[in-house]
C-alpha cells in the first residue's frame, strides 16, 4: 500500500484513503466532532474522507417523510425502507464495494479488534445511523453488519457512528504518530492493562509521585508499572 | 419529586433539573450534539442543564498548558493534575455534591442499568473527559467513578461523555413521551430482545411485510414477535 501511495502521490485521489459515508437525519451533529484534531488530521493527510448523507434528502413527498408507524402496532416511529435504501444506493454510487453498517442495539458489540480489522481493510464504510425507535427490517437486505457500541440505549445512532469512526480512523496509517505506542499494552488481547501515570509537579498538595518513577531506573520502573497494572472491569 | 416540582414551578431554578458539567479541551464538539432534538428538549423543559468547562481556561502559565510528559518515561502527554483539579473544584462551586466521573479505558463498562441509576439519582454529574494518552493518577483523589463505554480505544473522552449524557438524559422524567415504551422489552435485565419491525409500504421491491403483522390479530402478532425476538451478541 505504501508504494502505491508514493507512486500516486501526484494524483488528487489517494487510493489508500478510507471513504466513510454516514447516513443520518442529523449531519450537523458530526461537524465539530469530525473537525476535531485527530479526525481533522486524518482528512488533511488524505487517510480518510467523511461524507455526510442527509436521510431527509431522500424523504418521500413534499414533506420529505422518513418515518412511519409500525405494522402490527406499537409505539414509536420507524425509519422507512424507501428513503433508507435510496440513501444507501446513493452512497454506493460513490463506493460500490463499501461495507454497509447499521448501528443497532442488537448488533455485535464493538471492540478494538473489530476497529483494527476495519482499519486494516481497504473497504470503505457506509454507516446508517439507526434510531432507537426502530428501522424497517427490510434494510437488512443491504446491511453487511449490525454494530452496537454497548448494552445501553441511545436516542440515535449518531454517537455510535462517531465511536466507530474515531476508533477506526485513529488506526489508519500515519494518523497517529509516536503517541500511539501508549496503547500497545492495552487491548492487545482484548484486555485493558493500564498502570498509573504521573506528570509534573512531583508533589501536588499532599500527593507525591511514587519515588521509583523519579529515579530513572528503567528496570525498577518497568517492574513497578507491571505490579500496578489494572485490568478494566 | 413530582410534587416538589409542581410546588416550585414558579421558580426559575427547577430543583429536579439534572446539572451535567463536562470538563473538556474540546467544548465545541458538544455544541451540536447537546443541541440536537432530545437533548435540546431536556434543557428546554428544565429536566437537564449542560455546562461545558474548557480545561484550557485552567491551564498553567501564559500558554495555558494542560499536559506534560510522564514521569518514568513513555510516549504521549498526560493531562496535568493542577488544571484538572482546578476545573473540578470550579465545577463543585456550582454543585458541591455532584458525582465526579472520569472517562477512562480502565473504568467500569457503561450499561443501561447504570444509566438508569444515574437518571433516578438526584445527584448532578461532573464528567472529566479523559485522554487516551493518559491523565495524572492523582485526579483519582477527587473522582468518584471511572467509566468506560467499551473495550476499544478512542482519541478522547468526549464521545464517551456524549454517550453517558445521552443515555442518562433520555431517562429523566418527561424527556421522552410515548416513544419510550418501545424499549421496555430491551435491556430490562441487561439483555437486548428485539423483534423485526416494518412500516409502509407493505411491499418494497420483492420484499413483503409478514402477513401476520397486517391482519390485526393482536395475539398472533404478539406470538410472532416473541418467536422472532433476537438477543444481542
Amino acid at each position: 500500500m505504501l508504494s502505491l501511495r508514493a507512486e500516486r502521490s501526484n494524483l488528487c485521489y489517494n487510493i489508500d484513503m478510507k471513504l466513510i459515508q454516514v447516513i443520518t437525519l442529523f449531519p450537523e451533529m458530526f461537524e465539530q466532532v469530525l473537525g476535531s484534531s485527530m479526525m481533522w488530521k486524518a482528512q488533511n493527510i488524505g487517510a480518510a474522507k467523511f461524507e455526510m448523507i442527509n436521510l431527509r434528502d431522500f424523504g418521500l413527498g413534499a414533506r420529505r417523510r422518513v418515518d412511519d408507524t409500525p405494522y402490527g402496532g406499537g409505539d414509536g416511529m420507524l425509519l422507512m425502507i424507501e428513503p433508507l435504501m435510496a440513501a444507501v444506493e446513493f452512497a454506493k454510487t460513490r463506493d460500490e464495494n463499501a461495507m454497509v453498517i447499521l448501528t443497532s442495539a442488537r448488533g455485535q458489540i464493538w471492540k478494538q479488534e473489530t476497529a483494527q480489522k476495519f482499519a486494516d481493510d481497504e473497504q470503505g464504510l457506509i454507516i446508517i445511523c439507526g434510531h432507537y425507535e426502530g428501522v424497517d427490517e427490510r434494510i437488512m437486505s443491504i446491511v453487511d453488519r449490525e454494530v452496537s457500541i454497548g448494552k445501553f440505549v441511545l436516542t440515535g445512532g449518531e454517537i455510535p457512528a462517531m465511536t466507530i469512526i474515531d476508533s477506526v480512523v485513529r488506526l489508519l496509517p500515519d494518523v497517529l504518530g509516536g503517541e500511539k505506542s501508549a496503547e500497545i499494552e492495552s487491548y492487545s488481547d482484548g484486555e485493558t492493562l493500564e498502570f498509573p501515570q504521573y506528570t509534573r509537579p512531583a508533589e501536588f498538595r499532599d500527593m507525591k509521585v511514587p519515588e521509583v518513577l523519579l529515579n530513572g531506573n528503567h528496570a525498577e520502573i518497568a517492574k513497578w508499572r507491571a505490579e500496578h497494572s489494572r485490568k478494566a472491569e
